[in-house]
């Protein structure tokens, strides 16, 4: 079963390497791309489950190691 | 316009991070997870254009930018 994790800064949390993907873009000439955010996607396959059981598990997952809740938000992809 | 470009390693790059994370998932017991791969995200608004005028621009920033066609594959996402 696939699964997507998706982690994003929350929102209010100054994201530099957002700032520095932004600012490269107006110099490449993207005068309109504004509120640049930058997050990290993990893919990863779960053995033998179900998509109620591989939603539970990322949700598990993403809390205890992949997203630092403090300042971070995560959206799991589970294929219908 | 809300756009997003989520950029992963092309299957077959070696995903050292996505090692690193499938390891420490067994370490805390997640012993079902497989394949861990892991890319980015970039989330950005593009001012004062159409959707497809979006996608448009996403893709010349992902080819010009956002993504290293040599070793990423990107995909792109426009609200319809």
């Amino acid at each position: 079963m696939k699964v997507r994790v998706t982690v994003m800064l929350k929102d209010g949390v100054l994201d530099p390497q957002g700032k520095a993907i932004g600012h490269a873009l107006h110099t490449l000439g993207f005068n309109n791309a504004q509120d640049v955010r930058v997050g990290k996607v993990i893919e990863l396959d779960l053995q033998d489950c179900t998509a109620e059981e591989a939603r539970k598990t990322a949700e598990d997952m993403a809390k205890n190691l992949l997203a630092n809740l403090v300042i971070e938000d995560y959206a799991i992809e589970v294929p219908a």
